[in-house]
């Protein structure tokens, strides 16, 4: 099985993220877990569309210009690889509406640290609030557990 | 069959780019191209990861820092789907050597766009030379036609 491509997209207003607290969905490796919204590529999708395209089914929300902040490099042993195409977006329309894969909130941006999150997602929240440059990251897990992070090519602690 | 994960890398040094011209390989879609070096990342590594790796194997060059410029969705109704990861890098050691794919040659910049290349290499080419900040360049091509590019989701004349 090849890898899987993934957009997933933090929109943002007042300070606040818009997290999916994903508890509606079978079988989701996520369960639990609050995430930013987003999904697999559709066929001949750039990362941009298929994070504009997650948003609209997701949250009802139509997501104009996207900003493309980063890669990450995802490796478990419970999962096939994943790339995901990290984007936050300040610029919207719509109006928020269910999401089918879970509750969805607008959480302050210094709650999100608190909440239940994959360990390496506070990795890249940090860069994220630092406005680091466009970044890869990858993440190796064992289980739940980060086991090595790689920061453009320079380990990080973990 | 799925899409093809790639990365390009642009060597550079004293105001030119190691190019490859693609004479060798049989069945070569880039034949008589000049393109940089790269190729399909292997299972599990990162952008930057496979971009070091095809350096080494390409040129016995070892790139230190490659700087991860923009993502290119590439779709022809020729080839698969393939989603090209494009880096530059100014720092490496070892020394050149043959390339089993073509030949390689140092070209300066300025006289690039004058050789043999994809159509769509030149908007690309043109986003690094001017700086532009990290991009998703969507190229679809008709045979060798480009027929639309999409910068950043906003439509480019082609």
């Amino acid at each position: 099985m090849g890898p899987i491509l993934t957009s997933l997209l933090y929109i943002e207003r007042d300070g606040k993220y818009l997290m999916l607290h994903r508890t509606k969905k079978e079988h989701d490796p996520n369960e639990g877990k609050w995430i930013g919204v987003g999904g697999k590529f559709e066929a001949d999708e750039s990362p941009e569309e298929c994070a504009i395209r997650e948003a609209r089914e997701e949250t009802g929300l139509s997501v104009l210009r996207p900003v493309f902040r980063g890669i990450v490099t995802f490796i478990s042993d419970r999962c096939p690889t994943e790339y995901m195409h990290l984007f936050t977006a300040a610029d919207f329309t719509g109006e928020l509406r269910d999401c089918d894969e879970g509750e969805l909130a607008w959480v302050e941006k210094s709650r999100v640290p608190g909440l239940p999150l994959w360990e390496g997602d506070r990795i890249f929240l940090s860069l994220l609030a630092e406005g680091a440059p466009f970044f890869s990251l990858k993440l190796v897990y064992r289980g739940d557990t980060l086991v090595r992070a790689t920061l453009d090519g320079r380990e990080l602690a973990v």
